[in-house]
């Protein structure tokens, strides 16, 4: 795909899900992969609201020329019970952000989101191994990082979450996989970590509150963001004022973008008329 | 809309649902338009089958930011069933083309096949007024253009279909809309009429039958396509070779284009960022 002109009927569909929708980056990244390759694939951003998720889904199956999808904020956990079939990683983390559509309709679910997090700190010269960590959220995305992380070999694990019971109930299942591994709910207070990560949606949006207490910020801190838009959150601010190093969200998609292609089916090289 | 890159979560998108789907023009000519207008906007080409229309165009109304779709073979007639609005010509003619999705998900259809086809003849500086015609097929396209036909003056209709139960219908109804026409039933013998309008699907596919008998056609007649790809079908052929002015099915389309764009609510001029 090179050019506008060149969408048509024989013109392979990827979509990514979500709401908001106007933020999202990976139609750009996934089309530029695709021209790379030159193939005739093309990504669209569907605005699905929560509310409308099972009947959106289920049109999707319908339409014999999409391959797949990616499924962000916020319906990556309502997706893991629409799937037909699930990867051995999107039934631990109890998320989905990749599908593949099959050619009978059926959805296979795969997460990516920890692996591609753990594949962007690296890109960044950052290797996890032996970091104390803190994270932030409980979510689809936040379980996905923490079992990434303890499969990365971080030596401790701190996840905070503004529903208590919800970073318990992450706490309990990183123990049951990973049982060496020190795991435990932590407060708003970030200090004595390696590594800070938000992986809440706080900073989506302008005015958010901050995800966590930004005052015990220390330079020795790495303050990283899965928010790719805007690049630069209040959090991030706020850690880089206090001569934290920073990691922004986008590395992080960018070392999504081959894995999602892959979980999607895209071939690695066409055979293009 | 000017480039591949510029796709994101901010793009307003537009469908066309077919099967067969590879030979669909209508995205590269409403992506033109878009394109000319400077409108973040995009259509892209569905394959859906007669079998999943309704699963599909049920989570059609889910995506809130599809601004509407067009409609084409094999769907046209059933979609009417799908619509919760219907335009009065949609609703005479018993078919759909053009579908804007409301904002709350809500579909309003109408048929702009029939107001297209005569577009294009006069855009080649063809008049139908006084015309006799003789028309093929009785599915939703051969039903829009009877209608408009008998509208823009013809003065005699014949109506020749495989199954002939279906074009008496077509005739009956017609007559009953325009009382003083010459509207009636026809053979597979086009011979005597001032145009001939193939509007069957017969051409679409290499191989397939012609739709009338090409032996008596005279070079004082005009033979028209509504077929658009291949744009010469073996029945332009024959009467190209016959000595017969033939009008391609092209011109119907781009007549369509700007009648689609409103019909699904693309405004006129944009107030881009």
């Amino acid at each position: 795909m090179k050019d506008i002109s060149d969408i048509g009927g024989a013109t392979r569909l990827y979509a990514i899900i979500a709401d908001p929708i106007h933020h999202v980056k990976t139609p750009q990244l996934m089309n530029e992969l695709f021209r790379q390759r030159g193939a005739d694939r093309l990504m669209v951003a569907l605005h699905v609201r929560a509310s409308d998720l099972i009947q959106a889904v289920t049109g999707l199956r319908a339409l014999a020329n999409l391959e797949g999808f990616i499924v962000t904020v916020p319906h990556k956990t309502a997706m893991l019970e629409l799937c037909d079939q699930l990867s051995v990683q999107a039934q631990r983390v109890g998320a989905v952000n990749v599908v593949r559509r099959l050619e009978d309709g059926q959805l296979y679910g795969d997460i990516l989101d920890g692996t591609g997090f753990v594949a962007g700190l690296r890109r960044c010269g950052l290797e996890p191994a032996g970091y104390s960590v803190y994270l932030m959220g409980a979510g689809g995305a936040a379980n996905a990082i923490a079992f990434a992380l303890a499969e990365a070999g971080v030596t401790r694990l701190t996840i905070a979450n503004r529903t208590q019971a919800k970073a318990l109930e992450l706490v309990a299942r990183v123990r049951s996989a990973f049982p060496s591994l020190s795991v435990e709910v932590g407060s708003r207070d970030p200090g004595g970590h390696d590594l800070v990560v938000n992986a809440t949606s706080l900073g989506l949006r302008e005015g958010d509150a901050l995800p966590c207490d930004v005052h015990g910020l220390e330079p020795t801190q790495i303050v990283a963001e899965i928010i790719m838009q805007p690049p630069m959150t209040a959090l991030l601010f706020a850690a880089q004022a206090r001569g934290c190093c920073i990691h922004e969200g986008l590395p992080m998609l960018s070392s999504q973008i081959e894995l999602m292609a892959a979980g999607m089916g895209v071939p690695l090289s066409e055979e293009q008329s």
